[in-house]
């Protein structure tokens, strides 16, 4: 996407064909900055405190920084330590586990001598699939959000809802939950997005500020407001990322995302779920086997004294959602309704 | 409530007989300061930025801000414009409206001579009258959470959600959702309460406040989190307090509160609204005719050129509250069943 007219992917390797490069999230929206990681460690330190965020995005991360690994010391005990220490970063995402454990499975079968360039090779696949994925993200679920608007009588301005940063940063680009919203945009659709805060980590700021730089008209709202804006006929469909979605069809997406699904389908408004099909978990049955990241109470408050719980995700049941959207196309929130958009996963069950 | 061990009201006459002082609530938690009011202009700002807050309050607080009025000038005049300037500081809590008419029309008959020793006389009455409703709703309201409590088996702790700030804080004592909680813990029982930090002006903080004052165990956690802890079984019940509960039974609070409601609802998690009967409106049919207030995008974020919407209540529809606490009893959110517990209401219609 672009920034201030120049293109950008949220990843990308250096000049120097090692060092690693990321917009550093972190510093969003107040900079635009890019950070460079040359260890494995920074990358884990990177994922962990979100200077890279985003399932999709977490996952590429993840393989780089084994390539970071590998260029340090192609060793074997060198490229599980690595992959120990990325997966512990963050434990609910499906991305990061799947990426890595592709990336450490090729590299384990290939010898030591060529694994640098294997593992730059593999990563940059994996970034350039995750690319395509969420331009074909974008055109499926643009045909569901068209679909919508023609069933209500194209509405002026079309008021779609969506909760967290699932947009292009939360990517490699394109987006996933965004991706549709841009390209409805840039078909001509008169389009309004309604923005959660998304708090505690405030990443409907990260939404806001890449949806204005593509000049979508947008509105911030506190994650309070959703209820309130459903009920009162203002949003015409909701739609999000998911960090992990399980066989049954449950979504896990950041925390808040389960609020808003409740309140959709109380007020009948449809509610999308996009995802590439590498946040696609079949091992796990259903929602409630997926553990939850508990992250520092200092990003809900940093008053002393005070005791917090600060869960990052939540899981919106499958009977919540309208239909799943992935690089395949649409299909229902269920075990059969994925396992026919996606056969190749089918048979991955613990 | 006692604060660092000394008795306290959040509204009371000064040492002069005339002047209002109050909790300044926009210093809390970070320190305790009294503010002086001495003007009904004073007070109307107050109100308006929250200096003082919370439906039952701000109604004694508009009392008040008559009783400065008719100090300066005890003439129709000034009192009308008084009403007119104090009432349109909030438009959707009724608590103001109901105290403001009480005391103007009671005012408006007598001679203007005595006006002033009148006003003053009805405010405190209004106040004591809250202070022994929101008493009442803390013994009848704990009653509904002991039962909910032995009907669970009696978990240790007995997990209680809450939203926003209905404690002491929002009224003159004891607090109208958190009175059958402080009850029921200086009862004995167990518990811990899940304080919601309630975006923008995180009111959280204040009930956090209170509840550590008094020493009841809590936890503060982002609004978003709530459905995660009610779907994973950590939430025994919920109770709100109300800013306008209308005669189908639908119950305007603080923005969010449908949010949680709709999750109690899927949890199986009775949620209880607590409120003395001066915020009942029977002229109002349902929650779809109450007019939500709008606040400054400030609120939600300071940062320039961001588009923002802050509307401050939503409505939890009557079918999503287990029952409505008042300082007459409990009873079914329904027309029905506040007209049963409230017969003097039930004529009052538009």
């Amino acid at each position: 996407m672009r920034v201030s007219g120049q293109s950008y992917r949220t990843i990308w390797v250096a000049g120097d064909g090692r060092t690693i490069e990321v917009i550093d999230q972190t510093r969003l929206p107040d900079r635009f900055e890019v950070a460079r990681i040359r260890t494995p460690a920074d990358m884990a330190s990177a994922i962990r405190t979100m200077v890279v965020r985003g399932a999709p995005l977490i996952g590429v991360a993840g393989a780089y920084g084994l390539c970071l690994a590998v260029v340090e010391d192609p060793s074997d005990d060198r490229i599980q330590a690595a992959y120990a220490e990325l997966l512990a970063t963050r434990p609910t995402a499906v991305n990061l586990a799947w990426a890595l454990d592709r990336t450490r499975s090729a590299l384990l079968k290939a010898p030591p001598t060529e694994r640098v360039e294997l593992a730059y090779g593999l990563a940059a696949a994996i970034a350039d699939e995750d690319v395509a994925a969420c331009a074909a993200i974008g055109e499926h679920g643009a045909r569901l959000l068209r679909a919508e608007w023609d069933r209500r009588g194209r509405p002026e301005p079309f008021h779609i809802l969506t909760h967290c940063n699932a947009g292009w940063l939360a990517t490699v680009d394109h987006g996933t939950a965004l991706s549709p919203v841009y390209r409805l945009f840039d078909e001509g659709v008169p389009l309004h997005v309604w923005v959660d805060e998304t708090r505690p980590r405030n990443q409907g700021q990260l939404t806001y500020w890449e949806l204005a730089e593509h000049g979508v008209p947008c509105t911030f709202v506190a994650d309070n407001a959703g209820g309130l804006l459903m009920q009162r006929g203002k949003v015409h469909a909701a739609i999000v990322g998911s960090d992990r979605t399980v066989r049954n069809g449950d979504v896990c997406n950041k925390v808040g995302t389960y609020l808003k699904a409740l309140a959709a389908k109380d007020a009948r408004v449809p509610f999308y779920v996009a995802l590439p099909s590498s946040t696609l978990d079949f091992a796990l049955p259903d929602g409630d086997a997926i553990v939850i990241e508990e992250r520092a109470a200092a990003e809900v408050t940093e008053r002393a004294g005070v005791r917090v719980a600060n869960p990052a995700f939540d899981v919106t049941p499958a009977r919540l959602v309208t239909a799943i959207v992935t690089e395949k196309g649409a299909c229902e929130a269920s075990e059969s309704g994925l396992a026919r958009l996606h056969p190749e996963l089918a048979t991955d069950r613990a």
